[in-house]
This record gives structure tokens, C-alpha cells and sequence, in this order.
């Protein structure tokens, strides 16, 4: 299965940015509020919801954790607005995203995540679902909640695999 | 101090709910979703973000722990939009809340919130900002950015006070 192994990059703001932004404490956004006492680290993903009677909704998955290795056979991804994800267990996971080629989603790309770190998906950018590593964990999810159809998925005809070895 | 002394109360979905609601993983929310790996805790908070070039961003707030007896001597509200706090260290925290007397802020209350609980102030609602309790605390933040002003803030002519020994 060597050439359908995708190898885990690390999360970086820069690797990141084709797919969205990424969610964490980052020195160059931070301002200070509330009378000094408060870092704000500022506007780290910036929602989109399209669609007249759409908003933005803040919800909690609680993912199972995935068994490796792990085959990678669908992708996913929202029309109509974005999606984020942050952990809320301070445990490592996995982001799995895909440029778009043609209305399908390219070679996979594997971001290991670590727990202090979130993603911003932006709009129509192709993911795969929720890849919880190692435990329960929850992740704070915040989308977009419209009337109109917000999901498109693909299968792969030849999937790909995260390999156990890959996790560190 | 007694009379101006702030009693602590726990943080339910029926006591904030003149105030907004309470983001934690309630039963009574969940759908399986991803072929059953993941459950769902749909909407628990709803957000706003009004004015025409508007959105919903993702933050980051590093709070610095309150010293108790901590005086609450003001209040603000956002016009424009709703705001979110969502613990991300697991660690207890405190919501400070009022209801609205002909524009200024009555009597708050105080919610204790546990490390899995976060709160959605509803658009307009009178808070207090961010009390840390014991370290310093991050918490992802939900809310408006947009080009008007959406900021009012109150102080309170004769404080009031939050006593340590409320804490447990």
C-alpha cells in the first residue's frame, strides 16, 4: 500500500493556508483588552455563512478515536459556508484536507494537529470527517446551520491510508 | 459589604436562559453523525452578527486569574452581536451576567461555570468581562467583528462584591 500512504505534515499556519487558518495562540494577533488582563489573540478564523436565513452555530461533536492505520476512503466538504474545529481535551489530532481538482478532492494531505491547536476550514475546502486520536474527544465545532443543502461528498475509488507508524 | 456581596450560583440552562445559553454537552442536543464515530451537540449557541459588512470571527482569550474578593464595579454589552466563551484548560470559571433596567445594567449575577461549560451571551446582554479563576485560563470566543461601534460600557456607582469564600 506504500504509494496510497499519505505521510502526516506538521500544522502550520503557513502548510495550512490553502485549506483555511489555523486556531491557536499566536503572538502577532494578540492585542490586550478588559484593562490589561486579557490576551486576545484576534479573529485566528473568520466564519463564512452564505444562504439568506443563515447563521453561524456553535456545537460540540465528541468524536471516537480512529484505529489505525486508517483508510481514508471519502472526503467532504460545505458550499455554503466554513467550518472550525478546536479541541477541547488538549489532545493531538488529525486534520485530513485536499485541494479541489476539477470538483474532486486531490491527494489527501495529513496534519498532525496537537491539542492546543484548532483548524478554520474555509468554504467548499474538501476534509475529511472528524479524526479523533487515541481517546473520546470533544472539539468545539463552530459552522454555518441554513435551509439549503451545505454537504458534498466523494468517494475515492482507490483510497488512501494513514498508517499506525505515522503517529508520533 | 454583606448587602452588595454577590451570591454564586450554579450554571444551568434554565437559570442563564434570560441571558443567553449554556454550551456543554446536553444530551438533549445530540445526533450520531459521520457514520456514527461522532456525536453532534447541535446549536447551543446561536450567534449575531448584525450590521452589512459583518461576520462572526474565532478568538482566543488568556485570562489573567481574578483576585477575590473581586469588586465588580462595571458591566458592558455588545449591540451588534452575540459573544461566546468556551473554556479550552478545563478549568472553573465565572460568568457575570445583569438584566437590563431602562439602559443600565440591574443587579448581576454571578454563574459558576465548571471547565466543560461555556456560556453564549445573547446580542445586547449586560456581562462582565472575562473572570479567570486560579491560573490563567485560555477560552476560544465567539463573536462580531463589523465596522460600527459595538461596545457600551457602564460603572456602577456603588460596586459589588464577589467574596472569595463563595469559591469552592
Amino acid at each position: 500500500m506504500s504509494g496510497l500512504v499519505l505521510p502526516i505534515e506538521p500544522l502550520t499556519a503557513g502548510a495550512f493556508a490553502p485549506f483555511g487558518s489555523v486556531i491557536e495562540a499566536d503572538p502577532k494577533t494578540m492585542r490586550l483588552i478588559n484593562g490589561g488582563t486579557t490576551e486576545r489573540f484576534h479573529a485566528l478564523g473568520k466564519t463564512e455563512a452564505a444562504g439568506e436565513d443563515a447563521r453561524i452555530v456553535i456545537n460540540i461533536f465528541r468524536g471516537q478515536p480512529r484505529l489505525f492505520p486508517y483508510v481514508v476512503d471519502m472526503m467532504e466538504r460545505h458550499p455554503w459556508g466554513s467550518q472550525s474545529f478546536i479541541p477541547l481535551d488538549n489532545r493531538s489530532w488529525l486534520a485530513v484536507v485536499a485541494q479541489d481538482e476539477d470538483g474532486q478532492p486531490g491527494r489527501p494531505r495529513v496534519f498532525a494537529c496537537s491539542g492546543r491547536q484548532g483548524v478554520h476550514y474555509g468554504r467548499n475546502v474538501w476534509h475529511h470527517p472528524l479524526v479523533a486520536v487515541g481517546a473520546v474527544s470533544d472539539f468545539l465545532v463552530v459552522d454555518r446551520e441554513g435551509s439549503e443543502h451545505n454537504l458534498e461528498e466523494i468517494f475515492f475509488e482507490t483510497p488512501f491510508t494513514i498508517a499506525a507508524s505515522s503517529l508520533s
